[in-house]
């Protein structure tokens, strides 16, 4: 039997009754994700499947790492296959880790392999997937085709001309591919990117960037946007001179955190009001702490894996963000994700501060994101989420990913949500209702996002 | 089979013989609750099963808001059937929430329902449930008394003259209903209340406050008073001249937040001298942030369902003020009780710093409190509380609550508690002792309590 | 059937295996302990059981206080004896808590008790352990070495001449006994021990006390040390003139919190900077709030029991200083410990920004530690550290006590490791596959960690 097997993270039978007959089959709305719309608007071929796997993948670069394989084979000038058996060498290793299921599942899923990938097998699993690599069913659009993907949300700057998206559209792609704005290069007002990218776009005072923001913010939209996306270290609440802050800056004065924390409250401020009058839904992505090796970051740049947890205090800032929003009537649908699991308990409870209708859970807790996209990540913020609020108007799983085959990470969650809630029905905690828990668990997979997204 | 069924949420054979042989049929000391003493005393009769259920019930509002229902029909002015109604169509939404359990298990109990709650039997139960409240025994009292309530605490202000208290003590009604001092208003220098407040009791300088409140913990030690509670938002510990600040106060001055602490240490420190003169355990409510949500606020003012879990650092201060406190050998017992889980092993471990002889358990570890009296929160505080102390001093569990029906949260706790000690007994980690496990379960059910509160 | 039996803490037929075939019989390498050095030199007699399960063990204290006893029988003036029957009244109302486990599972393998601690067999017990403690076996050595214990590294100051480690090597015994250096002593110049400890040690001035610092890291070299050992309240991260705030100390001038940290950040640099010429690794114990009883400290002084959990917010700083280290190229291999379990992630994550080959897992999530070393602490630290990172890498237990009998623990740890393992494995989540299981287990058990610490 294949480790990939049907059982695979179905812990009762309940589990698998609801995974095989309500889950499994629904289409997937990625809503967001980090895949380059260059490579889906060029079908980009993949030249093996080092390149397809281990290309960009910091995940994977940090636990070989850890294994103590040198920088070369991750980030370095090895070829694809001594990387491929470096990787191999790691993967057994990996026990616990959710590394080791995804990678299995996606051999599993696209390439039909059934061994484990360690040394001992590398070469064949490198020959098998490579064969199908070179055929035209395997570059990026036919793998996402064949995940069964109806939509799915990139992550784009303001300034992008988003000319791939409208090549994908007039390709006739059948998959959506939408646009998510993050204007995280406009509201970091402390870092070194910021006066760069003020001058890149063209911008001489505070009411020329807001007026820039606005109408970026009418582009996307009509080029099918529904949402937009901020990274946060930490949520800014302080009201001020956002203006004074900005000019201080633009002449190349140093701010204080309380000023940084002005400015983005109100551009952030200013966004959500234009995300309100065009039902987009706003993401808070909080509490990474990022770049944290200054000696590989000067080598290698951002996002090659030395980022981590942040553990501020976020309750009171989160709190006054929102509530300011909400008292000005400009508080968009919301989703919130935290990466600390301290804060499970924080969010969760300060969903039901804003839900109003008509929406069916307008404040969101965002699914188990990044470093607890694992099952025991998972399954925590769904028991947070339903202990506190509704588990059942969750919008759901999403891939967060730059790889053209983690949608298999949909499947896994669904595996793991109707673990969770079989359990429940198993141990007599819900009813053995089958039209509501089929009500209850094609929601979760599937049309709360949609609906709730506007899709 | 009813869903509330005898095996309800008990795990293992063993959780069934300590549940039904030990715990279940024990009377219920309820120390801390919400009641309002008013209506005890003319025992009450409730207008039909939302008033009974729905009424002030910020909770299940918090959730109907979350499922996307108008404010009409939480706090507005649809009838009360139309509220009902709505309320069973959120209840089989609330999947893995403590409201779906505490909702079919208080319908199963007081009502014999064992229908679940949706909108096809919402007319029924309806009806079933109206046709007992219009009797004599569905009254406030007799709601009471038929729930084996031996004892129950209600909470109240300090300037209350207890008449209701001693209507119900002198009317023969056999469960005990005692007063528990709050004064919080008087402790919450920084809030708007705080000057009404002072002037509404007749109090012209700090000396005369300090005054009015001792002879007040003696009037309510007289009318058997055995508790006192404080809701803290933040543990304050920071010595100076508190006169000072009340007088600043008092002159219309504006107060900083190390002033505010300086004053709340010391008025919490005269309050826990007169505590322990008397035997009174002190109950502190660390953790709550209230009133998220301005705009509501501003309509419906406080505890409307606008609350939440705040995230600070709080283990300094309390140690601070727990140690100060002893030094001065005025420290009474005393229960802390955390709404974030993130604060259980600070808790768990605080406890020991300042335990003492002859008292069992002098400093006590609260049950999961509001959005944590659910069953993993309960689980883990008695988890945390067992790893780091004796969970067989546990004073257990209280409802919190402001209704007449919630005392099945007894029952709901006495069986995960149960579940919790079974599960350790048949992995073989406890032995299979009837005894010493009597004798735990019965403490942790009732006479832990009883002996504690000197009841 | 005896409560320590062949299937304690053993939750699977998997699990069985691992343990019985792989981790049982494996030596022990305790790299960090608190055994008096004296005592091993001396070959210590015990006088009772007491005396070996009780003496200084403040974690019992503090269970016996909870339970409400005296004084008397803690630290005080009672009768050996009177203190066994004490502890035996408390151990059996410790259902939970790793107090009862440890002390049966001692009691079992030194002394082949089967029975439990209770009044009713306190004096039998006391009878059979003291018979055995009059041998020649059971002295210290004897304990050690019936133990299988191939190394331990035990906590000496700087200033330690280690003369008692020099006259056991000497004696030829088998057990390798190894110092720690831990300077906290000249590392805390906030503190009142500060002053006293650097004129004890006859240092003039900032340049001398780091050349005397380095000289004794290189003479506890010579002596076969292999690690050193810090407690920090918090991280520290701050640079700036070191020497100006030692002189401002040594000058009888008060030093804020700032400059304390610019202290510290300072001479653990220079301590970093000698333990990576030197192959070192650097423990560094975070999170531990201590003294928090004044009344029982001016009584018994420090570590008697009234010590607990801090909740600070530590990610970036201990970011920030291993940043720092890590730019200068003076990172030694380290072992992260935290108190709190709320910093789970954030040190789980934290280690991934920092490997290094050749190494594997050069820095490392140290194992559940203080109130953290019962099933639930070490479960969650090694569910953190698979999720996060790779658990295959991970050194492992360590008795962190100061008793000669506590070696159980590691017997406990790889019950509770193997059980975690073997869930994972019969829950299809790894395959079943022995050779890698084997090479896990047995790693996880002792290769890491000698390996590791180069032993």
């Amino acid at each position: 039997m294949s480790f990939i097997n049907e059982d695979f993270m179905l812990t009762t039978k309940t589990a698998k009754k609801l995974f095989y007959d309500y889950a499994k089959d629904l289409p997937i709305i990625d809503y967001h994700c980090h895949l380059v719309p260059e490579k889906i608007a060029n079908n980009y071929q993949f030249k093996n499947v080092a390149d397809l796997m281990l290309g960009g993948d910091h995940y994977k670069w940090r636990q070989m790492r850890t294994l103590g394989v040198d920088e070369k084979y991750t980030t370095g000038d090895a070829t694809d296959y001594e990387k491929w058996e470096k990787w191999a060498e790691t993967l057994p290793m990996a026990i616990g880790n959710p590394l080791f299921h995804w990678t299995q599942l996606e051999l599993k899923r696209y390439f039909d392999v059934d061994e484990i990938l360690t040394p001992d097998t590398a070469k064949a699993v490198w020959d098998k997937c490579n064969a199908r690599l070179e055929t035209e069913d395997y570059r990026a659009k036919g793998l996402i085709e064949m995940s069964g993907v109806e939509a799915l949300c990139t992550t784009d700057d303001p300034a992008d001309d988003l000319i791939y998206h409208k090549q994908i559209r007039e390709s006739g792609f059948k998959t959506k591919v939408l646009p998510t704005m993050r204007p995280d290069k406009a509201v970091e007002i402390g870092k070194e990117t910021f006066l760069p990218y003020i001058e890149a776009i063209g911008v001489k005072d505070y009411d020329s960037l807001k007026k820039w923001l606005v109408e970026k913010i009418a582009f996307f939209n009509s080029m099918g946007c529904k949402l937009s996306d901020h990274a946060l270290e930490y949520v800014p609440f302080k009201t001020g001179d956002a203006k004074a802050v900005f000019e201080k800056r633009l002449n190349g004065g140093e701010i204080t955190r309380d000023e940084e924390e002005i400015y983005k409250t109100d551009i952030l401020s200013l966004c959500a009001s234009e995300y309100v009058k065009l039902g987009w839904t706003m993401q808070l992505h909080i509490g990474a702490l990022r770049n944290n090796n200054t000696r590989m970051y000067n080598i290698l740049g951002a996002d090659v894996g030395f980022d981590s947890i942040n553990d501020l205090c976020i309750a009171e800032k989160l709190s006054g963000f929102l509530n300011n929003l909400e008292l000005k009537e400009i508080l968009p649908k919301t989703i919130l994700y935290v990466l600390n699991p301290k804060d499970n308990y924080v969010i969760g409870t300060m969903l039901g501060n804003f839900q109003k209708g008509p929406y069916r859970g307008k404040i969101q807790f965002g699914s188990g994101w990044w470093f607890n996209d694992q099952r025991d990540g998972m399954r925590e913020q769904m028991k947070a989420l339903a202990n506190l609020g509704l588990l059942s108007t969750f919008v759901g799983m999403l891939t967060d990913s730059r790889s053209f085959i983690s949608y298999t990470r949909h499947e896994y969650f669904r595996r793991i949500m109707c673990s969770l809630i079989g359990e429940w029905v198993e141990a007599g905690e819900y009813p053995c209702d089958m039209k509501l828990l089929k009500k209850i668990v094609e929601g979760i997979s599937y049309y709360n996002a949609k609906e709730y997204l506007e899709l």
